[in-house]
């Protein structure tokens, strides 16, 4: 028996797909007459606007400004204002008056993003027929930090590829062991970041290896080249650093983070970084994880780690994110009392109020790791006196891998809008929102050098609703996908818009809950294949492994079993409601019931059907429904060729073909892997093999 | 969650151990006056013996000639024969009389083997005692083909390695993807193999890939310094070769075998090898199997596929070997009737007869792939009319990887004993002996650049072994282990010797029998770990998968019903009595019970026990049994840096922790596994977890 060979990663850069910014997009706006005020990143909206007549600032049906470039409603010819209104920081209004739109900029950054809006919602309009009222609407990200990490290697790891859970070709940053030397594509992909929210990127893997830590050193004018693509579009950079730089870089025989010299050979490391790049973003970091190092093989605690690095930052404004994703991963399966998801918590929660000011720590949604469906992690509202931002993840590890339709943003909504301290939400809490102190919010990019920066065109939806998310968390997922539809193909006629929209609607709407549907049931999480790196079904693939992601099924129930009456007492890291919620089987909402609850087969839950029956019947149904899918799909090929590029088509058929073969795997394992447990028969008479 | 990197492979070539041919084992013959006759070999014979004194051939105490050279008795100085016995072909006899010893070869290479034979006697009998009595003894090979497959790639590969399932380092042959320019470790070899009595080396890897390809062309001259290497021992060089070579190569762009163009391209191809390497062996051939080319893609048979390479040979007298491992890698789980075990009879037996004469057929020991314990493979029966080679497996894939003792002896006398047509074993099918014809035994070797050649120390045995019973089928494994150990430490002394001879058969004799003891259970297969390389457990690792290894325990049993009633029909392809003996649970051996029923946890083995309290008892049992292992290893500690190398010791030791520490993980996993699907207690009471 022998085993294939790893895919190649290809390095080459195909003509990009205009993804969210097709020239159609532009092209509406770009029919007004135009003035733009401003200097700095005005030239990026004067570079966009190339083309569309100029206007006065007094006449123009379209002024972008920044704040400090007018003074009096006068000025931009407004008559229905006495003032003009102040945009928030970070933030920019909208003024619309007789068919003129003014936008305007707290600085030139929020400019560029109100100009984006501008093209957004004029898309929009002409998708919805809703046009905007006259009037002033203003916006501001709430979120201070809306960040996107890249885990792209510059050497290609021999299991891991060029970039790390990477589903979308080779990078976009680096190619053949260096930085790229045309960074055009960069620059693109900032363009698009810009349009919708995002202000930081990390660009390179947090699993730091030999080559890449060299970024911090010899690298640094190449990352300069990279920061300098990605400013024009309000982007700034940061770096992924190993801990044991002192010491990996060859200078120093230890990273321990109380040694005086480590404090000043950080402190020298961050100076040279912003002595090229001086509006550098900082250093992401993570430490004591898989395998990385960090401050326990010193004895010290992950603040006295992030600290030493932190202050190395300060004096330039920089920003230390710390990544509390720390557990330990070499478990014993037979151990059913250590939980890996009470890991961040019992590490973290204890340092609260010990970090520096200029740290944010980097907090995975779920305890586990991106999971379909887990509960919310508890740390996120545990650490009051420190800075938290949620981290989701964009590229779909463990929903799809771009080759799965997984249309992400209905569970980052319902991520972000769970009360988790019983009366804020997620987004509220990471915002600072009614106390404590403002983190933000990051994600793992999903792009690559791919044609279609995603691997699955329909993946782009996810990069753009995060932006949107991150910069608006109460919007609704089918609001954004609206706008994504509305952008991405404004080149079609208005017939094809409105058919479009309703297929890309009945396509992705569900994605999520369907893909949830036919993998891992009521949220017992894992369930991938060790072999084909999470992708595809493996029931047992983790079950004796180290990593500490259990299912524990046998003949008669399944499910971890974390209450503190009976289990692992990981519900007890939950605020009031949620703690009695969990705790109680009578409470535990159906979704999570085998992530707090070991169970009987028998078990019935809230929705009236027995835990057996759900799992068989739910495998199933989510495969039928991909019927629709595809029947959908099929309706609108008179579309290829003119609203549909003919590539992006085959592209979609291609992925929905893997998707079902992908799907009916899942469901025939796990089907059958429960009947051989369970004995019970499927109430419904499907097939079981 | 990350993935480790692949281990990188050394490639530098340590001092090697002596193994089983230390200068002491040498030193014990030339303390003798000798006299070495005849040309060719017998010159190797000089090189082993130089130092001794010499003597003329009357008077010599060890004369080593072949036949041709000497006439009669008084040539030799012998008075009590009448004339001097004519060795078989391939054969030696010794002559002993009044403390001289003749050592007479049918030819030179023979002479070599004599010669080694009377070394290896001289050590057997300081260890046990018995002194070989004045007369005659003859000894010629019972196999025709006594060779090792040599599963070494040039250029490494990025998944299998240096060596695809190889565990000692890398390759003695190539290192950094060339030819060794240093072949001194390969003539090393080639003198251990001498003294097993292996006369034959496929020196790549059957899976070909593009590198090794060019073996064939470009690389001729170091397939002849190979073979200039391995000659002066008697050993011949084959070499791996792409079914698909006409087109791989460049050359055509068909491989069809009935292709005019194709015949003339192997033609060619093998008069320029026989240029080069005028006593080449020929090619051994991987042909639709696991992504290797064979004639499947251009609608022909393995019969057209293998008999256009072997007419290309036969004006040369070379032997071309095909494997006849065929069988579909893309099966799908959810069809139980079909059976990759029925795979090589459906495939071969119906082209009996329609191959070419100096085809050899080479067939795994067992119907599935070198499992700890399979039913021997109907197809070494079922084609009289071709000649047909065993495959054994020496590198332990499937039994333990040389981390874990497992000395294989014992299995392999099992399956060369075994009367598989009813009469004859299935050595004397494969030598033709009662009919037939002659093909041979092979193996896959397991030495590389290793300081011990295999990882484990104790894993020589292994080599040693297969070398002996391809030479003997009838040798019993714990006489074969009593040379190796006579042979290993020749250097110690006689109370040394005797605690050595105890503590390695208490280590090693049962050491097959003890890890089927802890791995897979009653002749069920694998279970082992498709991400560590089929190291260690994973019961249901292959059991969705598409390579047709499966066991389908449910909550209420196990096993593959093969059986022609309910089954697969796989017993149907069995001669009598062992279709009857298989087709019945009540006939069926308790060991391969699962190999051929599926039965309920409840049923009763003919040893008294149900088959789940067999899985619980037989898996702690043999883990205890480990505890005995440690003991006696280390009740020889005092003799460490004496008659026991230091680093041997260690190695040793370093093996048996992890041996011991994968063995109670095969434990506990499978124990936990069996003890969920069945809800069985352990009425031992033992720990489930």
């Amino acid at each position: 028996m022998t085993t294939s060979s790893l895919t190649s990663t290809p390095t080459s850069t195909p003509t990009p797909h205009a993804a969210w910014l097709p020239d159609a997009a532009l092209d509406a706006v770009r029919t007004r007459s135009v003035a733009v005020l401003g200097h700095g990143l005005l030239d990026t909206v004067r570079a966009e606007l190339s083309g569309a007549p100029e206007g006065t600032s007094a006449r123009a049906e379209l002024v972008v400004a920044v704040r400090d470039a007018v003074a009096t409603p006068a000025d931009l010819g407004l008559t229905t204002l006495t003032a003009l209104p102040d945009p928030a920081p970070h933030g920019y209004v909208l003024v619309r008056e007789a068919g003129r739109t003014l936008v305007l900029g707290h600085d030139d950054v929020a400019a560029l993003r109100g100009f984006y809006a501008f093209v957004r919602e004029t898309a929009v309009a002409r998708l919805t027929g809703a046009v905007p009222a006259d009037g002033v609407t203003a916006s501001a990200p709430h979120q201070p930090l809306r960040m996107l990490d890249h885990w792209d290697n510059i050497a290609v790891h021999p299991v891991m590829g060029q970039i790390e859970r990477g589903y979308s070709g080779g990078s976009i940053f680096y190619a053949d062991g260096e930085v790229r030397a045309d960074l055009s594509r960069v620059s693109e992909y900032a363009r698009l970041l810009a349009a919708t929210g995002v202000d930081a990127v990390a660009i390179n893997n947090v699993n730091v290896h030999a080559r890449e830590a060299r970024l911090l050193t010899d690298g640094l004018p190449d990352v300069a080249r990279i920061a300098d693509a990605l400013r024009p579009y309000g982007i700034r950079t940061y770096l992924s650093v190993s801990f044991g730089s002192p010491v990996l870089l060859g200078d120093l025989d230890t990273s321990d983070p109380l040694e005086p010299a480590v404090e000043q050979w950080w402190a020298t490391a961050a100076a040279r970084v912003y002595d090229v790049i001086e509006d550098f973003g900082g250093f992401l970091v993570k430490a004591d994880s898989e395998g990385q190092p960090g401050p326990f093989a010193y004895g010290r605690t992950h603040a006295d780690g992030a600290n030493v690095l932190a202050r190395a930052l300060a004096p330039h404004d920089g920003t230390l994110i710390w990544r509390a994703f720390v557990y330990n991963h070499h478990q014993d399966w037979r151990d059913r009392r250590t939980d890996r998801a009470r890991a961040s918590f019992d590490h973290f929660a204890p340092l609260d109020g010990s970090f520096e000011p200029n740290v944010v720590l980097q907090v995975k949604h779920g305890p586990l790791d991106f999971q379909v469906r887990e509960a919310v992690s508890p740390v996120i509202a545990a650490m009051p006196r420190t800075r938290v931002a949620l981290e989701l993840q964009v590229t779909q590890e463990y929903t799809g891998q771009q080759k799965h339709v997984c249309y992400l943003a209905p569970w980052w909504s319902e991520i972000l809008s769970f009360p988790l301290d019983g009366e804020r939400s997620v987004a509220q809490i990471v915002a600072g929102e009614g106390g404590g102190r403002p983190g933000g919010i990051s994600a793992v990019s999903n792009v690559g050098s791919d044609e279609f920066w995603t691997g699955h065109p329909l993946a782009q939806a996810n990069l753009y609703a995060f932006g949107r998310l991150a910069w608006d968390p109460t919007l609704r997922a089918q609001d954004v996908l609206d706008e994504w539809i509305a952008l991405t193909f404004a080149g079609a006629d208005d017939a094809d818009l409105t058919r479009l929209r309703a297929v890309l609607h009945s396509v992705m709407d569900e994605s999520w809950r369907r893909y949830e549907g036919y993998t891992a049931p009521l949220g017992v999480c894992f369930m991938v294949s060790p072999t084909r790196q999470h992708y595809g079904p493996d029931v047992d693939g983790y079950e004796y492994s180290a990593w500490g992601t259990y299912h524990f099924a046998d003949r008669d129930g399944v499910g971890v079993d974390r209450t503190r009456a009976t289990g692992t007492g990981f519900t007890g890291q939950y605020p009031q409601p949620w703690h009695d919620v969990y705790e109680s089987l009578e409470t535990c909402p159906d979704e999570l019931v085998l992530f707090f609850h070991h169970v009987p087969y028998t078990h019935v839950l809230h929705s009236g059907t027995t835990v057996i029956q759900h799992i068989y019947d739910s495998r199933s149904d989510a495969v039928e429904e991909l019927d629709g899918v595809e029947e959908a799909w099929e309706s609108v090929a008179d579309l290829v060729g003119g609203a549909l590029p003919a590539s992006f088509d085959a592209r979609v058929r291609e992925r929905l073909a893997e998707q079902r073969r992908s799907a009916i795997e899942w469901r025939d394992q796990i089907r059958t892997y429960f009947f051989r447990k369970s004995g019970v028969p499927d109430a419904s008479g499907r097939t079981i093999y």
